[in-house]
């Protein structure tokens, strides 16, 4: 089973022009030499052909870093291209429905925001959880709820037996904090695209989560 | 392997408040009374899970009828609710891609325009073609160029060995010209969709076809 811990960086090709112009391959490389562990993409305009495309590129550049590789919602890309897994949110394919369909050692992430939600998921079938927004809403996602904090996070570390991230304003300053109350990494998008130079954020983020 | 030919209707739920304001399930039975021998779920603005759920649901009233469901564009989607199959257009993921992600008996459909296109699709694993716009520009595919005529529908019947079926503008008057042609069914959405009484309007697709 591919391990989903450490830094998690989530790649919205939306969002892939920084201050300087990099493009969807150059962060990706950036943030993988500067340590993260998994690449998730997250696609949620383009077309399944230009999305199968993107993916096949993060495959491809995953592989040699040996770092894992993630899709966000479209399961049916993920397999497509050989993706170690698929993410899926409360709005897309159940988990229970995606288990059915894939391979064993096939990778479903889910997002829960309650033990309750959390334990349901592990019963479906997730492997891993995400938990935000902890410290602030994620405009990427249309969210407008407050932040929970990282206790939350740490109920639902209590509550499932199988890895839970925290995701939502983290950063290197408080990826620590989120560490500490049971995270085994932290899913990031602003704190890397947005970077002047992501392969520093990406080093920042990882030395902060150690 | 599943049979797709004779009359394939297409339901789109964005499109299913007809005359009297019948919802999809209301559709999807009177058009498989009508004798409608494949369904298939064209759903473009809904979330993953409302697609799902729809899927289920056509997935169970076509096993009632013994009619073949297929899915557009979502092979997840099909094969988390155990479809017959997926239809795949040139935006969707690449039919090769498809292929090598499911099983041998599962129905893969691609649209084409041209023999050349039929062919290149034949050779990547696709199981039917859809070739249209036969006799007008499909509003629901944003598709505004001119007809092609059931001639290029012949040109495409002559250049593969599988089977093909006509799209766009069919109904029960020059239904019988397209068969003429070569195809082995007609898809339709308009004239079912649009119809007062859907399983009358199926009906006529039938008889006209036979």
């Amino acid at each position: 089973m591919v391990q989903i811990s450490g830094l998690y960086a989530i790649i919205d090709p939306s969002r892939c022009s920084n201050a300087s112009g990099s493009g969807l391959e150059t962060i990706a490389r950036a943030v993988l030499r500067g340590g993260a562990s998994v690449i998730q993409l997250r696609d949620k305009s383009s077309s399944g052909r230009q999305r199968f495309s993107r993916a096949q590129l993060l495959r491809s550049i995953c592989r040699d870093f040996e770092a894992s590789f993630i899709v966000n919602d479209r399961l049916d890309i993920a397999l497509a291209v050989g993706a170690d897994g698929v993410h899926l949110g409360p709005e897309d394919l159940p988990v229970r429905s995606a288990r059915a369909a894939v391979p064993d050692d096939f990778v479903i992430g889910a997002s829960a925001g309650t033990p309750e939600v959390a334990n349901r998921l592990e019963n479906q079938g997730a492997d891993y959880l995400g938990v935000g927004a902890i410290y602030e809403a994620r405009p990427s996602k249309g969210d407008a709820s407050p932040p929970r904090g990282p206790e939350a996070l740490g109920a639902v570390v209590d509550a499932v037996d199988i890895p839970v991230i925290g995701i939502g304003g983290i950063n290197a300053e408080n990826a620590p904090q989120v560490i500490a109350h049971g995270a085994c990494g932290v899913a990031v998008i602003r704190s890397l695209l947005g970077a002047d130079d992501p392969e520093r954020a990406a080093r920042q983020l990882v030395d902060a989560i150690r």
